[in-house]
């Protein structure tokens, strides 16, 4: 039993953790006949009391619907499912909203050819809560007449859609960029709570203070971006010297407490790379061509010796 | 030669790298006799020009105003400067704006009591462009009657000056979480746009995206403090795990490009180190009681046995 309208194409939901229940419920909220199945059947209970129809297995689900999406928690998942079902995926669309490396969303894309599967891999920038709503941001790729066949579906989801080319690989390869981004700068601030824990400074009296760097980032994002577009890595305001020369600060005032700097460590050992090539006055954004994985590189102290670079 | 007006109180600059020049200039616009020196001469002229007065040695500059400054690298610069200028700052306010560690300080701070100089210790957490105007944020700390003796003079700073307590240490500890927030994540920017080069995605084209990114980032420092504040680090929507496998994908991507992923690889042993530890399925604050130094955890891997924690 659905509450679908019938000018509204059917859509399957395989996996239906936080983020394919937020999925599932836009496609009812905009009214396609959703169809839903999780490894965890209790899992969908909520979705069928919203009017989702729940199949028992992954196979009957793809079958129910052209369109067939699939999120759940890395490409080890989507492949046992896809495979599970891939008689009944063909002919069909898939799509992955599953975030995992370019790799394996082109290794993805070249199984589901094989199967006979229309396929395209598609990243969701934004949380849950978005999903529906005017905020989200989700990214496909893949061959784009299967992409112009279901963009007015996928527009249930809300906000922004953008197709990046044919390159199955091309909304992974952003995911795993922005990710990049996100996950550490979380990190980092969990790190500044945890050092601020040790002077006995209450999280609510950080909070404005670290607000007001979080509020910088989008202005030191758009220069970075300025020095690499111009190539131009000139900066008189905070050169890579004296960022590293902070970042030695904070590492220094995190272990004399106990606490982790590994992350700024990393980061530091890449400043360094760029100083000891000579780029020390220049823009921190000149450390993209130090960021490379020479067997050296990851060692915090392998840059600080000057001319000694392997 | 000065154009200030009789009822500024004169001030000293030591050190007029861009902060310090940054700092001058507020002090001149505001009216203020405004002394400066450098160790490279140079670097005052401009200053000069604008109607500063340049001393030849950082002793006949701190001679020249009750209120003294000190911008330049680090402490250990800090230390030989005024070391230098011990005798004439005698009698005198030393605010050092200088970024460093919270031991620094404090032994800066005794080193200052020690030499009867009055000793007011500062963190500046916006950048040069913000001095003197509505956006500036200082920290101060140290004996609230010599930041009240002063507090009128440095107001020509700009923005907003807010005094932490008596503990000289107090500013720095604010800045050492806080910079470690900032300089992390752009690290963890460019290392976007190093994974984008490597997938030749243009600067531009990632850039919206990441600035979507950074402008969550706000709204995830919220809840960060809720959880902490709270004590609450229940998450239905990215958890440990969750996030955690991200990291993963990013790291993988990264280094199959040769791309060094250091940074990211110590936020993500930390996480480890919750999910090993059963938190798994709460919210990544949780984390904070995982950033501890305990021998092995700074290697990515050590956190990944369960229960094996030292």
């Amino acid at each position: 039993m659905t509450t679908t309208t019938a000018t509204r194409a059917p859509v399957t939901i395989l996996g239906t953790g936080p983020m394919g229940q937020a999925l599932a419920r836009a496609f009812l909220k905009a009214g396609h006949a959703t169809t839903v199945w999780n490894r965890t059947a209790a899992k969908t209970e909520a979705l069928v009391a919203e009017g989702a129809s729940a199949a028992p297995t992954a196979a009957e689900a793809a079958a129910a619907s052209p369109l067939v999406i699939v999120c759940v928690l890395d490409y080890d998942a989507v492949q046992t499912i896809t495979e599970s079902a891939a008689s009944a995926l063909k002919g069909r669309t898939l799509v992955s909203l599953t975030a995992d490396s370019p790799e394996r969303a082109r290794a993805m894309a070249a199984w589901a050819s094989g199967h006979g599967i229309d396929y395209l891999d598609g990243s969701i920038m934004t949380p849950t809560v978005t999903i529906g709503g005017p905020d989200a941001v989700l990214l496909y790729s893949g061959p784009e007449p299967v992409y112009r066949a279901h963009r007015d579906t996928l527009e249930a989801l809300g906000g922004t859609g953008t197709y990046l080319g044919a390159d199955p690989g091309r909304a992974a390869a952003y995911d795993v960029a922005l990710l990049g981004i996100a996950w550490t700068s979380v990190s980092a601030i969990i790190h500044a709570f945890a050092l601020a824990r040790a002077e006995n400074i209450a999280p609510g009296d950080l909070a404005p203070f670290a607000q007001g760097i979080l509020g910088m980032l989008p202005a030191f994002g758009t220069e970075i971006v300025r020095n690499l577009e111009t190539g131009d890595f000139r900066d008189d305001v905070s050169n890579t010297t004296s960022i590293a020369a902070g970042m030695e600060h904070v590492i220094q005032a995190s272990e004399a407490r106990g606490i982790d700097a590994a992350s700024l460590r990393g980061a530091h050992a890449a400043a360094r790379r760029a100083i000891d090539a000579g780029h020390g006055r220049e823009s921190i954004a000149r450390v993209i061509d130090f960021l490379t994985l020479d067997g050296t590189g990851l060692s915090a102290g392998a840059g600080r010796t000057p001319g000694h670079r392997r």
